[in-house]
């Protein structure tokens, strides 16, 4: 029994169209339908195969859909859940994988106020972006977060967990506004933290750009990798999730101000006890399954 | 020819374990011989069998040797210079790993005034530590900093970088103030700032640490693996290159407080203008082959 055999993914970036491969993958004799607002994304798509039809409208790819997946920026949904409010099935069940859950709530509610709405959030990516970036495997192991409103039917919330559960993905249930909280720190405030040391080392006028990247294996080059997402997507989570950004930005200032003091005033043990504390964070991810155990990320040291 | 034959390396930790692999591997006929201060480290690197032979005493280990290289924690540089200053003979060539150079001149030729003296620093490393740690490639295209006095002998200078060439790094010279500056951005703060992170988001009140276990993959635990590397040499190193890293961490403090503002005061532009530039610095970091091209570093997703 397929959870959904009619899906319209909106917007096909990395999770768009990791979702369709998935699909493909575990949920044979699903019928994909894709849209995306930008017609160079359609037409690669199409050469890419990886839907069953790619629509000229948002309206015209959801009229036969029992699923409906927003897979595009949270800056973008409130626009693009007006396109398809004259088109949606009644019976359709819509749903997201923006990273702030609490905005993205109040527009889809709002714009389309009798729909059945169960937003999601995959905790998974890469930093490449693009209908080329996405892979099937993308959400196994990973976890996915529900946060449906108090009202929603219970049995949309399991047709939803089903459908991510044959992704490969762990379901969690969660309150929108925890869940905001939870990934500012998780999510957002790492995001907002290596652009911001990018965007410094880039800038200095006594070490130049050229020698930030020769030695950047020191450590640098970790912030990179995420300094390197996707500007619309991020711009947009940390408009929309500000609050909680703000918030969590506060306590990670304050700590950083402890430690500045620790050095200037030659404190070695307050440092100590913090850089061992935070080693054994690191253990626990990896004995949970959420990084590889390989040192240096497993990168190949030939 | 060997650029040297009998080497000395005082510290057998994932440094100094790593580089008598690479001896083993690229310069065979050279005589290792290994000293660390802790017992357990000496018997555990006789089992290993990557020295050809592990002294009970730094002085010991000195006494033959062409090149002694100290691959000790920084702050350790002026008691292991003061152990080996008697048994060191007139013609050894001293040099050292550590991480910052300015400090480390300092003490060194202080402790040994007449010795021949080439600080260098390989910048090179994963977040594993000890000898069990070491592996003969990792210092393979990376770079390997000298920071040679001004009356140095060229030809000394010469034979330490004919010694990293021969273990596959490519060598710069430069003057040990600018180095202090320079990995203070590319190494010392990238790692100051991991460490904090991780030390916000594990003593959250409202959020607990088995969440941001779990949803890690959102970007945390990308800075998890540099908050995992070895307490005492990182407590050294900020002590040690204070002025530096205090200064790089200003700079990074002032441009976090301006995303601060353009979040509160919702300036999207702003972010996007810079989330759009830190691309480019990770596009032509993966163009040098100082990180890896593939996505999520290359980890695997089954």
């Amino acid at each position: 029994m397929l959870p959904f055999s009619n899906i319209a993914i909106i917007g096909l970036g990395l999770i768009g169209s990791s979702i369709a491969h998935s699909v493909r993958a575990s949920m044979a004799g699903a019928r994909i339908t894709g849209f995306d607002a930008d017609p160079t994304v359609r037409a690669r798509v199409i050469e890419l195969g990886f839907c069953d039809d790619v629509s000229d409208s948002a309206g015209a790819a959801v009229t036969d859909a029992d699923l409906v997946m927003l897979c595009v920026p949270v800056g973008a949904m409130a626009a693009i859940a007006a396109e398809i409010a004259d088109d949606l099935p009644a019976d359709a069940i819509v749903s997201d994988v923006g990273s702030s859950k609490g905005s993205v709530m109040e527009v889809l509610s709002k714009t389309l106020p009798s729909a059945r709405i169960i937003p999601a959030h995959p905790v998974a990516g890469t930093e490449h972006s693009g209908p080329d970036a996405g892979f099937a495997t993308l959400f196994h192991d990973r976890w996915c977060i529900l946060t449906p409103p108090d009202d929603a039917l219970e049995g949309d919330v399991e047709q939803v967990k089903a459908f991510w559960e044959k992704m490969g993905a762990n379901i969690e249930i969660m309150d929108a506004k925890h869940h905001d909280l939870v990934l500012a720190v998780t999510s957002h405030l790492p995001h907002l933290i290596a652009y911001t040391i990018v965007g410094t080392a880039s800038d200095l006028e006594d070490v130049t750009r050229s020698e930030v990247i020769k030695y950047s294996a020191g450590g640098f080059r970790d912030f990179t990798r995420i300094a390197a997402s996707d500007p619309t997507m991020w711009r947009d989570v940390f408009m929309s999730n500000k609050d909680a950004v703000l918030e969590m930005l506060q306590r990670f200032s304050e700590d950083l101000t402890a430690l500045q003091r620790a050095i200037r005033w030659d404190k070695g043990d307050e440092l100590f006890d913090l850089f061992t504390k935070t080693r054994a964070i690191r253990r626990r991810i990896i004995e949970e399954g959420q990084d590889d155990a390989a040192p240096d990320f497993g990168r190949s040291h030939e």
